[in-house]
């Protein structure tokens, strides 16, 4: 048997996990490095984020994926940079020398430079994140139906709810955050219910970017009819924590502004020894190589794929997973002694979009999965297709079974059970 | 219709629930305040110190209850003392105005005195301290399993799990701890799981001092058995935070100290105008009236409640429950003219005790749950009716449906999917 190479793959994210499974089955020693210990299903998190999933059903413990593979080692640490010289990746806990190199490592929130935003409003990409809005929605509701509240003001800063961005994660967060509301409506007796506004703000012309225009609308006139006062063309300036102020001169006093308005890569990325765009993602070459390395990686929301497409490859699971499977092919081949002008070129096969809105509401444009044909959607039935889709992909079989049980009874009762307050008490 | 009577109630646990739910039947006012929003079932606390359930599946959002009672109002306030003069209770968020007042505040953790315990050990009484439980005990297995850690007396100090305390609590956690660790075996690859230590200490000379001495012994047999060494009377004098000093001069060198030795009122208690025991307990009358007030009650572990027994009655759940009821009564009575001398007195029925050990473990000496015969048992049986017991109480009738199923789930497959580290990473 020959010696073993070792891969190290950083981020247990959809593509770092699926890669590690793949190479699991091959005789290589692989590292996985992920600073949380837990592998964490992205596109519902803004279920967590609404009271309406608990954590363990949307995060997996990274471990577990591995039980069965004894060539599989995970470490739980920060990357903070590669010295490709040497061939180490730098982590807070020391350095991990390598063979392979895959950068893996997902994607943050992107401010833009706002720093006032940066400060003050909620992101939502990570658990932590995701856990502290819930909480922050559930205390906002305690802190408008205080008793001792006299400050009339004070209280309608409570009760504005703003969303920055018109993603699929603003479209969600907005339409969950509603329901939400329809749940508290029957619990908080003596508040007034028509001082509550739920706001999304998108500074392009539409919303959801990845649909066809007509959805576009339907997804606009959904929300809209559910409430969310949904405002397109409108950009942020600035916000202190109470008031959002708008290009244009319009404010919004608020205590809550949550930023779903972009990504872009982990800092250290840029410390890979590889070029970076303006996101911060590295750019990589056909086969998915660093650009300048041959043993270096990357796919993902941290990798800048742009070959034979206007503009980079979109940030979602589906670019990572194809990426991971290529990649996998590519290291065994450079192992069996492939030279890296030999290796494959990665093709994305785009796989469409959709975006759940509420209750029974959806929209989807793309082939429907397992059939395959193509199709362009909206409502029940295009709701109906995004639970299957997330209920096949999440990991785990015991979370599928608990979510689709969670969703039914939500569906059929409206109930939000994880409606708990975690953070420090004021 | 008189005028409606105002009943505030501190604490949303089982004692201030009941209490609520007694009285949203009648022609009064309640308000029930609680520094947290979630009724929490403090039993199964340490399932989710140790991994087995989610959050929301014993944490439940205090206002649900209450969704059919518009005469029931809740705050979200940190009580800090009655003053019974004018009638008010002091929180952190202003007065609040009362005709009656009951105290079902419950308890938190007994130090005994001990600076250095209070400030390095883990307490499990609240649900934050049980996510910091669980998140510190999966992040010291991650601690140990790094490729870089090269000291090995502190690898060591990772992998020693001390539990203080042999009452229900530490013999619970101490068990679920050996049942987490046989999750990790299978995962942790390369970590010599012959170093791993699971240490219950006990101060006096036996554990569950509710049960039988043989009882109590099976106890032991099954703990020991399963891999804890159990230390009888044995005393901790100081913990640093990384190593334990013993009575008697044996040290442990450890990252974990759980402590579960004892609880203590709340603070606030002695501000509220009564008088308090050692253990910061309000002392109550036979008609659980507050000693020398007509309107103020204590009722659960805040209150000291000793009338015709050796010994305060203990701090349980039924205790708690039986108060409520009795002191539901008593308000009403006043309501209607009664005076306070011809208020019922309170006759506590006691239930018995049970305590889980492990899987298809527990003692359980009482009466049996529906049939009400007297039963002393261990083992399968009693485990049974443990998880029957704990079922019913349950809150939410969602959670009892997953928790059986998680329970089901993690009996035959010995499953633990909530192992998600929240902590920040170091």
């Amino acid at each position: 048997m020959a010696e073993q190479k070792h891969v190290v793959i950083v981020g247990a994210g959809f593509g770092g996990v699926c890669l590690a499974k793949e190479l699991a089955k091959e005789n290589v020693r692989i590292t996985l490095v992920d600073r949380h210990n837990y592998h964490l299903f992205q596109p519902l998190l803004y279920q967590v984020a609404t009271a309406v999933l608990a954590v363990p059903e949307i995060a997996y413990p990274t471990r577990a994926f591995f039980k069965h593979n004894k060539n599989v080692e995970f470490q739980l640490a920060s990357a903070e940079g590669v010295d490709q010289e040497r061939k180490v990746l730098l982590t807070n806990h020391g350095e991990i020398a390598y063979d392979y190199l895959v950068l893996a490592a997902g994607a943050t929130t992107n401010f833009f430079g706002n720093e006032s935003g940066a400060q003050n409003s909620y992101p939502m990409k990570s658990l932590q994140e995701a856990i502290a809005l819930r909480s922050h929605l559930v205390h906002e509701f305690e802190r408008a139906a205080r008793v001792n509240e006299t400050d009339d003001d004070e209280r309608q800063r409570h009760l504005n709810f703003v969303i920055v961005g018109g993603g699929a994660t603003g479209i969600e967060l907005a339409g969950a955050i509603i329901e939400l509301i329809d749940v508290f409506k029957k619990e908080y007796h003596s508040l007034d219910f028509s001082r509550v506004h739920v706001i999304l703000l998108e500074a392009m012309g539409s919303v959801l970017p990845m649909v066809p225009p007509d959805l576009q609308q339907k997804t606009i006139d959904v929300l809209r009819k559910k409430g969310v006062d949904v405002r397109l063309n409108t950009a942020v300036t600035d916000y202190d924590g109470s008031t959002l102020s708008l290009k244009g001169g319009d404010v919004i006093p608020t205590k809550t502004v949550i930023w779903a308005a972009g990504v872009r890569a982990q800092d250290f990325i840029k410390d890979c020894g590889g070029e970076v765009d303006r996101a911060g993602r590295i750019i990589v070459e056909e086969n998915l190589l660093v650009r300048g390395s041959d043993c270096v990686f990357a796919i993902g929301d941290c990798a800048n794929f742009q070959h034979g497409t206007e503009r980079p490859l979109p940030t979602v699971a589906p670019v990572a997973t194809q990426e991971a499977l290529q990649v996998g092919r590519n290291i065994m081949a450079l192992i069996h002694g492939k030279k890296p002008e030999e290796l494959g070129r990665f093709v994305y096969q785009d796989l469409g979009a959709m975006a759940t809105i509420a209750r029974g509401e959806a929209v989807m444009n793309g082939p429907i999965p397992v059939i395959g044909i193509n199709m362009k959607a909206s409502g029940f039935i295009a709701w109906t297709a995004w639970m299957f889709v997330h209920l096949m992909r999440l990991a785990g079989k015991y979370a599928n079974f608990t979510v689709m049980m969670k969703w039914i009874w939500n569906y059929i009762l409206g109930k939000r059970l994880a409606r708990i307050i975690l953070t420090k008490m004021e």
